[in-house]
Protein backbone atom coordinates (compact mmCIF):
# COMPACT_ATOMS: atom_id res chain seq x y z
CA UNK A 1 0.00 0.00 0.00
CA UNK A 2 1.20 3.93 -0.47
CA UNK A 3 -0.20 6.43 1.59
CA UNK A 4 -0.33 10.06 -0.18
CA UNK A 5 0.65 12.59 2.60
CA UNK A 6 2.31 15.49 4.60
CA UNK A 7 3.97 13.57 7.73
CA UNK A 8 3.62 16.72 10.16
CA UNK A 9 -0.29 17.34 8.64
CA UNK A 10 -3.23 16.73 11.66
CA UNK A 11 -5.21 14.31 9.28
CA UNK A 12 -2.41 12.37 8.05
CA UNK A 13 -1.39 11.90 11.85
CA UNK A 14 -4.94 10.23 12.03
CA UNK A 15 -3.90 7.34 9.25
CA UNK A 16 -0.74 7.43 11.34
CA UNK A 17 -1.77 6.51 14.28
CA UNK A 18 -4.12 4.06 12.55
CA UNK A 19 -1.59 2.31 11.00
CA UNK A 20 0.29 1.94 14.41
CA UNK A 21 -2.03 0.64 16.04
CA UNK A 22 -3.02 -2.26 13.77
CA UNK A 23 0.57 -2.78 13.25
CA UNK A 24 1.08 -2.08 9.38
CA UNK A 25 3.32 0.13 9.24
CA UNK A 26 5.71 -1.61 7.63
CA UNK A 27 2.75 -2.86 5.19
CA UNK A 28 2.93 0.81 3.70
CA UNK A 29 5.31 3.36 1.42
CA UNK A 30 4.71 6.76 2.09
CA UNK A 31 4.54 9.37 -1.32
CA UNK A 32 5.33 12.96 0.59
CA UNK A 33 2.96 15.66 -1.65
CA UNK A 34 3.58 19.39 -1.08
CA UNK A 35 1.42 21.15 0.82
CA UNK A 36 3.03 24.26 0.57
CA UNK A 37 3.90 24.29 -2.81
CA UNK A 38 0.10 23.31 -3.41
CA UNK A 39 0.54 20.06 -5.16
CA UNK A 40 -2.42 18.31 -3.87
CA UNK A 41 -4.59 21.52 -6.18
CA UNK A 42 -2.83 19.79 -9.34
CA UNK A 43 -4.55 17.34 -11.78
CA UNK A 44 -2.25 14.87 -11.33
CA UNK A 45 -2.90 14.68 -7.32
CA UNK A 46 -6.91 15.71 -8.28
CA UNK A 47 -7.23 12.44 -10.18
CA UNK A 48 -6.27 10.22 -6.82
CA UNK A 49 -8.56 12.43 -4.88
CA UNK A 50 -11.22 14.91 -5.87
CA UNK A 51 -11.21 16.64 -2.89
CA UNK A 52 -7.90 17.72 -3.21
CA UNK A 53 -6.55 16.31 0.06
CA UNK A 54 -4.24 14.20 2.27
CA UNK A 55 -3.92 11.66 3.33
CA UNK A 56 -4.69 9.01 0.13
CA UNK A 57 -4.44 5.25 0.36
CA UNK A 58 -3.72 3.55 -2.77
CA UNK A 59 -4.20 -0.14 -2.91
CA UNK A 60 -1.91 -2.31 -5.02
CA UNK A 61 -4.89 -3.16 -7.00
CA UNK A 62 -4.43 1.08 -8.62
CA UNK A 63 -7.52 2.03 -5.79
CA UNK A 64 -7.75 5.40 -4.57
CA UNK A 65 -9.02 5.60 -1.20
CA UNK A 66 -9.17 9.36 0.51
CA UNK A 67 -10.80 10.14 3.40
CA UNK A 68 -9.69 9.76 6.98
CA UNK A 69 -12.63 7.75 7.82
CA UNK A 70 -12.57 5.51 5.00
CA UNK A 71 -8.60 4.77 5.34
CA UNK A 72 -9.64 3.75 8.97
CA UNK A 73 -12.55 1.41 7.95
CA UNK A 74 -10.18 0.05 5.18
CA UNK A 75 -7.16 -0.60 7.72
CA UNK A 76 -9.20 -1.68 10.57
CA UNK A 77 -11.18 -4.07 8.65
CA UNK A 78 -8.26 -6.28 7.10
CA UNK A 79 -7.24 -8.67 9.69
CA UNK A 80 -10.84 -9.28 10.06
CA UNK A 81 -10.74 -7.97 14.12
CA UNK A 82 -11.77 -4.41 14.37
CA UNK A 83 -10.48 -2.65 17.45
CA UNK A 84 -10.97 1.23 16.17
CA UNK A 85 -14.71 1.17 14.12
CA UNK A 86 -16.61 -0.55 17.18
CA UNK A 87 -17.62 -4.93 16.65
CA UNK A 88 -21.39 -4.61 17.53
CA UNK A 89 -23.94 -2.77 15.37
CA UNK A 90 -24.43 -0.32 18.78
CA UNK A 91 -20.44 0.37 18.93
CA UNK A 92 -20.14 0.96 15.33
CA UNK A 93 -22.96 3.81 15.43
CA UNK A 94 -21.41 5.32 19.01
CA UNK A 95 -18.06 5.36 17.16
CA UNK A 96 -18.75 6.66 13.75
CA UNK A 97 -21.01 9.10 15.38
CA UNK A 98 -18.38 10.54 18.23
CA UNK A 99 -15.75 10.49 15.15
CA UNK A 100 -17.61 12.31 12.93
CA UNK A 101 -18.57 14.83 15.82
CA UNK A 102 -14.97 15.42 16.53
CA UNK A 103 -14.56 16.24 12.86
CA UNK A 104 -17.31 18.55 13.21
CA UNK A 105 -17.05 20.16 15.76
CA UNK A 106 -12.97 20.46 16.67
CA UNK A 107 -10.72 19.14 14.03
CA UNK A 108 -12.63 20.29 10.66
CA UNK A 109 -13.44 24.02 12.29
CA UNK A 110 -10.01 24.63 13.40
CA UNK A 111 -8.47 23.73 9.51
CA UNK A 112 -11.49 26.29 7.83
CA UNK A 113 -9.59 28.94 10.78
CA UNK A 114 -6.41 28.17 9.61
CA UNK A 115 -7.29 28.17 5.96
CA UNK A 116 -9.66 31.06 5.82
CA UNK A 117 -8.43 33.12 9.11
CA UNK A 118 -4.66 33.16 8.85
CA UNK A 119 -2.02 32.92 6.28
CA UNK A 120 -2.99 29.06 5.94
CA UNK A 121 -0.47 27.57 3.60
CA UNK A 122 0.03 30.85 1.52
CA UNK A 123 -1.54 33.07 -1.13
CA UNK A 124 -0.71 31.29 -4.07
CA UNK A 125 -2.86 28.09 -2.33
CA UNK A 126 -5.47 30.15 -0.11
CA UNK A 127 -6.90 31.62 -3.52
CA UNK A 128 -10.38 32.61 -1.58
CA UNK A 129 -10.31 33.64 2.07
CA UNK A 130 -13.51 34.10 4.45
CA UNK A 131 -12.00 35.41 7.22
CA UNK A 132 -15.03 35.77 9.09
CA UNK A 133 -16.06 32.47 8.75
CA UNK A 134 -13.20 31.23 10.06
CA UNK A 135 -12.72 33.55 12.87
CA UNK A 136 -16.72 31.63 13.53
CA UNK A 137 -15.12 27.82 13.18
CA UNK A 138 -12.56 28.77 15.72
CA UNK A 139 -15.20 29.91 18.44
CA UNK A 140 -17.24 26.64 17.18
CA UNK A 141 -13.79 24.67 18.17
CA UNK A 142 -13.20 26.11 21.56
CA UNK A 143 -16.95 24.57 22.19
CA UNK A 144 -16.35 22.04 21.27
CA UNK A 145 -13.31 21.32 23.39
CA UNK A 146 -15.60 22.07 26.53
CA UNK A 147 -18.46 19.63 24.75
CA UNK A 148 -15.45 16.84 24.47
CA UNK A 149 -14.40 17.86 28.22
CA UNK A 150 -17.60 17.11 29.32
CA UNK A 151 -17.64 13.64 27.88
CA UNK A 152 -14.24 12.63 28.60
CA UNK A 153 -15.49 13.66 32.60
CA UNK A 154 -17.56 10.80 32.25
CA UNK A 155 -15.64 8.14 30.45
CA UNK A 156 -12.13 7.57 30.03
CA UNK A 157 -12.52 7.26 25.91
CA UNK A 158 -14.29 9.51 23.60
CA UNK A 159 -16.46 6.83 22.17
CA UNK A 160 -16.94 5.31 25.84
CA UNK A 161 -14.41 2.59 27.23
CA UNK A 162 -12.36 1.53 24.71
CA UNK A 163 -9.75 3.68 22.54
CA UNK A 164 -11.23 3.70 19.34
CA UNK A 165 -11.26 6.15 16.02
CA UNK A 166 -13.01 8.99 17.70
CA UNK A 167 -9.92 9.44 20.12
CA UNK A 168 -7.84 9.33 16.74
CA UNK A 169 -10.28 11.90 15.20
CA UNK A 170 -10.27 14.20 18.88
CA UNK A 171 -5.75 13.70 18.16
CA UNK A 172 -6.25 15.07 14.98
CA UNK A 173 -7.95 18.00 16.14
CA UNK A 174 -5.72 18.90 18.99
CA UNK A 175 -2.45 18.57 16.94
CA UNK A 176 -3.75 21.61 14.20
CA UNK A 177 -4.87 23.41 17.19
CA UNK A 178 -1.39 23.28 18.46
CA UNK A 179 -0.11 23.75 15.19
CA UNK A 180 -2.23 27.30 14.57
CA UNK A 181 -2.07 28.45 18.57
CA UNK A 182 -5.58 27.32 19.94
CA UNK A 183 -4.71 26.18 23.08
CA UNK A 184 -7.29 24.16 24.81
CA UNK A 185 -8.91 26.21 27.28
CA UNK A 186 -7.41 25.46 31.34
CA UNK A 187 -10.63 24.88 32.65
CA UNK A 188 -11.16 21.99 29.91
CA UNK A 189 -9.02 19.71 32.69
CA UNK A 190 -10.29 16.16 31.88
CA UNK A 191 -9.82 16.91 28.43
CA UNK A 192 -6.12 18.19 29.00
CA UNK A 193 -5.68 15.03 31.24
CA UNK A 194 -7.02 12.17 28.51
CA UNK A 195 -4.63 14.01 25.88
CA UNK A 196 -1.28 14.11 27.60
CA UNK A 197 -2.34 10.26 28.48
CA UNK A 198 -3.06 9.75 24.40
CA UNK A 199 0.73 11.34 23.88
CA UNK A 200 2.14 8.74 25.48
CA UNK A 201 0.81 5.94 23.32
CA UNK A 202 3.43 5.05 20.92
CA UNK A 203 1.02 5.36 18.03
CA UNK A 204 0.74 8.70 18.82
CA UNK A 205 4.42 9.98 20.13
CA UNK A 206 6.12 8.08 17.33
CA UNK A 207 3.58 9.05 14.28
CA UNK A 208 5.88 11.32 12.14
CA UNK A 209 9.20 9.30 12.69
CA UNK A 210 7.33 5.77 11.20
CA UNK A 211 7.71 7.23 7.86
CA UNK A 212 11.57 6.94 8.07
CA UNK A 213 12.51 4.27 6.01
CA UNK A 214 12.43 0.53 7.54
CA UNK A 215 15.98 -0.31 8.75
CA UNK A 216 17.01 -3.46 7.18
CA UNK A 217 16.60 -6.34 9.36
CA UNK B 1 -36.21 2.67 18.35
CA UNK B 2 -37.18 5.82 18.32
CA UNK B 3 -36.30 8.48 15.52
CA UNK B 4 -36.28 12.34 16.07
CA UNK B 5 -36.46 13.94 12.30
CA UNK B 6 -38.43 15.91 10.17
CA UNK B 7 -40.55 13.75 7.45
CA UNK B 8 -39.66 15.67 4.55
CA UNK B 9 -35.51 16.51 5.45
CA UNK B 10 -33.11 15.62 3.21
CA UNK B 11 -31.05 14.10 5.87
CA UNK B 12 -33.74 12.66 7.34
CA UNK B 13 -34.51 10.74 4.03
CA UNK B 14 -30.99 9.16 4.51
CA UNK B 15 -31.64 7.27 7.10
CA UNK B 16 -36.01 6.17 6.14
CA UNK B 17 -34.49 5.32 2.72
CA UNK B 18 -32.05 2.96 4.49
CA UNK B 19 -34.48 2.06 7.08
CA UNK B 20 -36.91 0.62 4.04
CA UNK B 21 -33.44 -0.95 2.76
CA UNK B 22 -33.25 -2.94 5.58
CA UNK B 23 -36.70 -3.79 6.07
CA UNK B 24 -36.91 -2.07 9.58
CA UNK B 25 -39.43 0.33 9.15
CA UNK B 26 -41.91 -1.52 11.76
CA UNK B 27 -39.47 -1.66 14.39
CA UNK B 28 -39.06 2.14 14.26
CA UNK B 29 -41.43 5.14 15.83
CA UNK B 30 -40.85 8.89 14.21
CA UNK B 31 -40.88 11.58 16.94
CA UNK B 32 -41.33 15.02 14.75
CA UNK B 33 -38.70 18.17 15.77
CA UNK B 34 -40.34 21.29 14.53
CA UNK B 35 -37.46 22.61 12.57
CA UNK B 36 -39.18 25.93 11.70
CA UNK B 37 -39.79 26.31 15.22
CA UNK B 38 -36.20 25.66 16.03
CA UNK B 39 -37.09 23.20 18.55
CA UNK B 40 -33.77 21.18 17.26
CA UNK B 41 -31.73 24.03 19.18
CA UNK B 42 -33.63 23.81 22.04
CA UNK B 43 -31.96 22.33 25.17
CA UNK B 44 -34.14 19.58 25.63
CA UNK B 45 -32.92 18.33 22.09
CA UNK B 46 -29.03 19.56 22.31
CA UNK B 47 -28.87 16.76 25.40
CA UNK B 48 -29.68 14.28 22.76
CA UNK B 49 -27.74 15.36 19.98
CA UNK B 50 -24.79 18.02 20.80
CA UNK B 51 -24.67 19.37 17.17
CA UNK B 52 -28.48 20.41 16.86
CA UNK B 53 -29.08 18.86 13.65
CA UNK B 54 -32.14 15.76 12.92
CA UNK B 55 -31.85 12.58 12.29
CA UNK B 56 -30.93 11.33 15.60
CA UNK B 57 -31.70 7.65 16.49
CA UNK B 58 -32.61 6.41 19.88
CA UNK B 59 -31.83 3.00 21.09
CA UNK B 60 -34.14 0.65 23.62
CA UNK B 61 -31.12 0.95 26.27
CA UNK B 62 -31.18 4.84 25.60
CA UNK B 63 -28.12 5.75 23.62
CA UNK B 64 -28.52 8.75 21.37
CA UNK B 65 -27.14 8.19 17.82
CA UNK B 66 -26.74 11.12 15.59
CA UNK B 67 -25.15 11.69 12.40
CA UNK B 68 -26.20 9.54 9.39
CA UNK B 69 -23.58 7.79 8.75
CA UNK B 70 -23.36 6.64 11.94
CA UNK B 71 -27.45 5.65 12.03
CA UNK B 72 -26.55 3.78 8.57
CA UNK B 73 -23.69 1.86 10.26
CA UNK B 74 -25.81 0.61 13.18
CA UNK B 75 -28.94 -0.27 11.09
CA UNK B 76 -26.95 -1.99 8.43
CA UNK B 77 -24.93 -4.22 11.19
CA UNK B 78 -27.89 -5.00 13.04
CA UNK B 79 -28.78 -8.44 10.95
CA UNK B 80 -24.99 -9.41 10.58
CA UNK B 81 -25.32 -8.77 6.25
CA UNK B 82 -24.36 -5.79 5.51
CA UNK B 83 -25.39 -4.27 2.44
CA UNK B 84 -25.37 -0.37 2.36
CA UNK B 85 -21.65 -0.25 4.06
CA UNK B 86 -19.79 -2.26 2.68
CA UNK B 87 -18.77 -5.93 3.17
CA UNK B 88 -14.73 -6.44 2.39
CA UNK B 89 -12.18 -3.69 3.73
CA UNK B 90 -11.85 -2.38 0.21
CA UNK B 91 -15.68 -2.24 -0.24
CA UNK B 92 -16.26 -0.67 3.33
CA UNK B 93 -13.26 2.40 2.49
CA UNK B 94 -14.87 2.83 -1.08
CA UNK B 95 -17.99 3.48 0.13
CA UNK B 96 -16.87 5.74 3.44
CA UNK B 97 -14.87 7.49 0.82
CA UNK B 98 -17.85 8.19 -1.54
CA UNK B 99 -20.32 9.09 1.09
CA UNK B 100 -17.94 11.59 2.76
CA UNK B 101 -17.46 12.55 -0.67
CA UNK B 102 -21.22 13.09 -1.65
CA UNK B 103 -21.30 14.87 2.01
CA UNK B 104 -18.41 17.21 1.08
CA UNK B 105 -18.74 18.37 -2.29
CA UNK B 106 -22.94 18.33 -2.52
CA UNK B 107 -25.12 17.69 0.33
CA UNK B 108 -23.30 19.96 2.72
CA UNK B 109 -22.69 22.26 0.57
CA UNK B 110 -26.32 22.32 -0.41
CA UNK B 111 -27.28 22.84 3.06
CA UNK B 112 -24.57 25.69 3.52
CA UNK B 113 -26.23 27.57 1.06
CA UNK B 114 -29.47 26.82 2.06
CA UNK B 115 -28.86 28.18 5.61
CA UNK B 116 -26.49 31.00 4.62
CA UNK B 117 -27.54 32.72 1.33
CA UNK B 118 -31.56 32.03 1.82
CA UNK B 119 -34.11 32.78 4.35
CA UNK B 120 -33.27 29.24 5.68
CA UNK B 121 -35.21 28.33 8.64
CA UNK B 122 -36.57 31.88 9.12
CA UNK B 123 -34.84 34.85 11.09
CA UNK B 124 -34.93 33.10 14.56
CA UNK B 125 -33.31 30.14 14.24
CA UNK B 126 -30.79 31.32 11.35
CA UNK B 127 -29.44 33.97 13.56
CA UNK B 128 -26.02 33.71 12.10
CA UNK B 129 -25.40 34.05 7.97
CA UNK B 130 -22.56 34.49 6.20
CA UNK B 131 -24.17 35.01 2.24
CA UNK B 132 -20.77 35.14 0.51
CA UNK B 133 -20.06 32.04 2.30
CA UNK B 134 -23.10 30.19 0.97
CA UNK B 135 -22.97 31.64 -2.18
CA UNK B 136 -19.36 29.88 -2.58
CA UNK B 137 -21.06 26.67 -1.04
CA UNK B 138 -23.69 26.44 -4.08
CA UNK B 139 -21.26 26.71 -6.19
CA UNK B 140 -18.90 23.76 -5.12
CA UNK B 141 -22.13 21.61 -5.20
CA UNK B 142 -22.62 22.78 -8.36
CA UNK B 143 -19.16 21.13 -9.41
CA UNK B 144 -19.96 18.24 -7.78
CA UNK B 145 -22.94 17.64 -9.22
CA UNK B 146 -20.16 17.41 -12.46
CA UNK B 147 -18.19 15.21 -10.69
CA UNK B 148 -20.75 12.52 -9.90
CA UNK B 149 -22.03 12.81 -13.27
CA UNK B 150 -18.47 11.66 -14.40
CA UNK B 151 -18.47 8.55 -12.22
CA UNK B 152 -21.86 7.87 -13.00
CA UNK B 153 -20.68 7.77 -16.53
CA UNK B 154 -18.41 5.11 -15.50
CA UNK B 155 -20.79 2.45 -13.47
CA UNK B 156 -24.10 2.06 -12.16
CA UNK B 157 -23.83 3.09 -8.13
CA UNK B 158 -22.02 5.90 -6.73
CA UNK B 159 -19.67 3.35 -4.99
CA UNK B 160 -19.25 1.07 -7.74
CA UNK B 161 -21.74 -2.01 -9.01
CA UNK B 162 -24.09 -2.22 -6.37
CA UNK B 163 -26.99 0.30 -4.56
CA UNK B 164 -24.94 1.81 -1.27
CA UNK B 165 -25.06 4.69 1.53
CA UNK B 166 -23.02 6.23 -1.10
CA UNK B 167 -26.16 6.62 -3.31
CA UNK B 168 -28.36 7.57 -0.32
CA UNK B 169 -26.22 10.73 0.18
CA UNK B 170 -26.43 11.45 -3.32
CA UNK B 171 -30.07 11.09 -3.29
CA UNK B 172 -30.50 12.78 0.23
CA UNK B 173 -28.14 15.74 -1.84
CA UNK B 174 -30.23 16.01 -4.50
CA UNK B 175 -33.37 15.94 -2.97
CA UNK B 176 -31.89 18.94 -1.02
CA UNK B 177 -31.13 20.76 -4.19
CA UNK B 178 -34.48 19.96 -5.47
CA UNK B 179 -36.09 22.34 -2.40
CA UNK B 180 -33.56 25.14 -2.72
CA UNK B 181 -33.94 25.08 -6.52
CA UNK B 182 -30.77 24.36 -7.29
CA UNK B 183 -31.13 21.79 -10.44
CA UNK B 184 -28.95 19.07 -11.75
CA UNK B 185 -27.67 20.71 -15.02
CA UNK B 186 -28.60 19.79 -18.03
CA UNK B 187 -25.39 18.47 -19.09
CA UNK B 188 -25.15 16.26 -16.31
CA UNK B 189 -27.23 13.53 -18.09
CA UNK B 190 -25.77 10.64 -16.13
CA UNK B 191 -26.33 11.92 -13.17
CA UNK B 192 -29.95 12.56 -13.95
CA UNK B 193 -30.67 9.22 -15.51
CA UNK B 194 -29.37 7.63 -12.31
CA UNK B 195 -31.63 10.23 -10.05
CA UNK B 196 -34.57 8.96 -12.01
CA UNK B 197 -33.64 4.92 -11.59
CA UNK B 198 -33.30 5.81 -8.08
CA UNK B 199 -36.56 7.26 -7.98
CA UNK B 200 -38.12 4.43 -8.82
CA UNK B 201 -37.11 2.50 -6.04
CA UNK B 202 -39.81 1.98 -3.27
CA UNK B 203 -37.45 3.12 -0.13
CA UNK B 204 -37.20 6.06 -2.08
CA UNK B 205 -40.35 6.72 -3.70
CA UNK B 206 -42.25 6.16 -0.51
CA UNK B 207 -39.97 7.19 2.34
CA UNK B 208 -42.22 10.18 3.41
CA UNK B 209 -45.21 7.97 4.29
CA UNK B 210 -43.33 5.10 5.76
CA UNK B 211 -43.99 7.09 8.70
CA UNK B 212 -47.66 6.78 8.66
CA UNK B 213 -48.69 4.34 11.57
CA UNK B 214 -48.88 1.26 10.48
CA UNK B 215 -51.97 -0.55 9.57
CA UNK B 216 -53.67 -3.20 12.47
CA UNK B 217 -52.59 -6.56 10.35
N1 LIG C 1 -12.00 15.33 5.04
C1 LIG C 1 -10.60 15.06 4.79
C2 LIG C 1 -9.78 16.28 5.19
C3 LIG C 1 -8.31 16.11 4.94
C4 LIG C 1 -7.53 17.42 5.01
O1 LIG C 1 -8.10 18.52 5.10
N2 LIG C 1 -6.18 17.28 4.96
C5 LIG C 1 -5.28 18.41 4.98
C6 LIG C 1 -3.89 17.95 5.36
S1 LIG C 1 -3.61 18.05 7.08
C7 LIG C 1 -5.17 19.00 3.59
O2 LIG C 1 -5.00 18.25 2.65
N3 LIG C 1 -5.25 20.32 3.49
C8 LIG C 1 -4.96 21.00 2.29
C9 LIG C 1 -6.02 21.94 1.84
O3 LIG C 1 -7.18 21.83 2.33
O4 LIG C 1 -5.69 22.79 1.00
C10 LIG C 1 -10.18 13.81 5.54
O5 LIG C 1 -10.79 13.49 6.58
O6 LIG C 1 -9.26 13.11 5.09
N1 LIG D 1 -24.09 15.93 9.74
C1 LIG D 1 -25.50 15.73 10.03
C2 LIG D 1 -26.33 16.81 9.37
C3 LIG D 1 -27.80 16.72 9.63
C4 LIG D 1 -28.59 17.97 9.24
O1 LIG D 1 -28.01 19.02 8.91
N2 LIG D 1 -29.92 17.86 9.34
C5 LIG D 1 -30.81 18.94 9.03
C6 LIG D 1 -32.22 18.42 8.77
S1 LIG D 1 -32.51 18.11 7.07
C7 LIG D 1 -30.92 19.84 10.24
O2 LIG D 1 -31.10 19.35 11.34
N3 LIG D 1 -30.84 21.15 10.02
C8 LIG D 1 -31.14 22.11 11.02
C9 LIG D 1 -30.08 23.13 11.22
O3 LIG D 1 -28.93 22.92 10.79
O4 LIG D 1 -30.42 24.17 11.84
C10 LIG D 1 -25.93 14.33 9.61
O5 LIG D 1 -25.33 13.77 8.69
O6 LIG D 1 -26.86 13.76 10.21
Amino acid sequence: MKIYDWPTGPYPARVRIALAEKNLRSHVQFVLVDLYKGEHKKPEFLAKNYSGTLPVLELEDGTFIGECTAITEYLDALDGAPTLTGRTPREKGVVHMMSKRAELELLDPISVYFHHATPGLGPHVEIYQNPEWGLRQRDKALKGMHYFDGILKQQPFVAGEAFTMADITIIGGLIFAGLVKVPVPAECEALSAWYARMQERPSVKNRITMSEPARAS
